[in-house]
């Protein structure tokens, strides 16, 4: 039995998310499809993580377990092609029986991206969030700063009650300007439900003055969110890559 | 009666194009619908110029008279707010009488981006064509650079009969990397029908060897196109700024 890991691209707007659903478009969903035509098997995929409703991703990660025999660098296009338009796989690789793209991921990147303006722009409605109020994007990049490190998320979470612990380790958190939008970009080594939009809402309600730093890095010890922030929508939502360790 | 000179960003996917048609959605469609809502009178709409089905637009310049005496700067979002997701007005001015999108435009900028990759990508399916071949992006740019100045473009124009004449000048057309796209960027005092596809088509040919630049180049001289290229499709394209004269 082989494994084989695969990188999917895919425009989450027309999916209920990543996630298998009895009688809701998924992109888990469709991969499976797409498999049983190229292997003539039902297989298994198994994700990196979830992605909600209308979130993209430039890199999910995905592994599955099968007895074909094709040739790993002609599952790409052999998928793609029975793939609908908005999915496609972009690389496969045979991996280890070791590897689990959930279990073994160290870290994954998200992106999300803010289109500043009080006019809509509907060549970036599918991909940005439109921000009409003034906001103080240096306040915001402070507070953004503030994120890295270990720290406990709980404020940035829904359902915690999901999780053993709600403490992550964030690695990388920017906020740079890029013409009139503005994108913010998170790497840790996981994620709580809801979290980067949960962190992009309260920036923005930060940044629109709502309230300020002191009371942001407030946030970062574990209490409610409560009246701070909002969840942001998905449509500005990226999950750009997974990192795993080599294999050995 | 005053004159109003808007400015216009559409997602060409879902429009059978710019221009008015009995059966099918089009983007002038939806504009005169909208004034028709905030200005309580039909306006007829004149665009600088027709984009194709499938084309899209960062700056379609159009105009538009009304007895209206709505502020303009109130016109845009007012007008955005009946007009569908992929379409918006980006800005509005009053203008002199004397204006007129299509005559007085003096020069007009589209771009046309190539995602060069034997994979889809779908986060730009709707915005880039995908290049499968290999081809010799040097090359082309050489190529793109001899379409700089006044030339005779019957080679790269359906229904040319349309035309008193298809001498055309080209004052910028370049050919650029960004990341695994390449942007070929074409500004002219004027386009023939499907000229830019037209361009685009012909060099791709061009890079993947199907001829060599002195071919290239006797395509200038009012020659038919023949064999040499074909018509790139729509959803590449973009109109991106028309360039009118300061006014007196």
């Amino acid at each position: 039995m082989r494994k084989i890991k695969l990188t999917v691209e895919y425009d989450g707007t027309d999916y209920a998310g990543w996630q298998l659903q009895p009688n809701a478009p998924t992109v888990q969903g469709e991969l499976e499809r797409a498999l049983q035509r190229v292997t003539g098997a039902h297989c298994r995929v198994i994700g990196s993580g979830r992605t909600d409703a209308g979130v993209h991703a430039e890199g999910q990660v995905a592994h599955f377990r099968t007895e074909s025999r094709i040739p790993v660098e002609r599952l790409p296009l052999a998928l793609n092609y029975y793939l609908p338009d908005d999915i496609a796989v972009r690389a496969a690789e045979d991996v280890g029986d070791g590897f689990h793209a959930r279990k073994s991921a160290l870290a994954k990147t998200y992106r999300y991206r803010m289109h500043l303006s009080p006019l809509r722009s509907p060549l970036r409605a599918r991909y940005c969030l439109q921000v009409r109020r003034e906001v103080d994007a240096a306040l915001m990049q402070r507070a953004a700063a503030l994120l890295v490190g270990r720290h406990d998320f709980a404020a940035f979470a829904g359902e915690t009650w999901r999780y053993r612990s709600t403490i992550r380790n964030v690695t990388r958190s920017d906020l740079g300007a890029v013409g009139d939008e503005l994108h913010f970009v998170i790497e840790a080594d996981g994620f709580l439900y809801n979290m980067v939009r949960a962190i992009v809402g309260t920036l923005i309600e930060l940044g629109a003055g709502r309230f300020g730093l002191d009371e942001f890095g407030r946030l970062l010890t574990g209490m409610p969110r409560g009246v701070f922030g909002y969840t942001a929508p998905p449509q500005g939502l990226c999950l750009v890559r997974v990192v795993y360790a080599p294999e050995r």
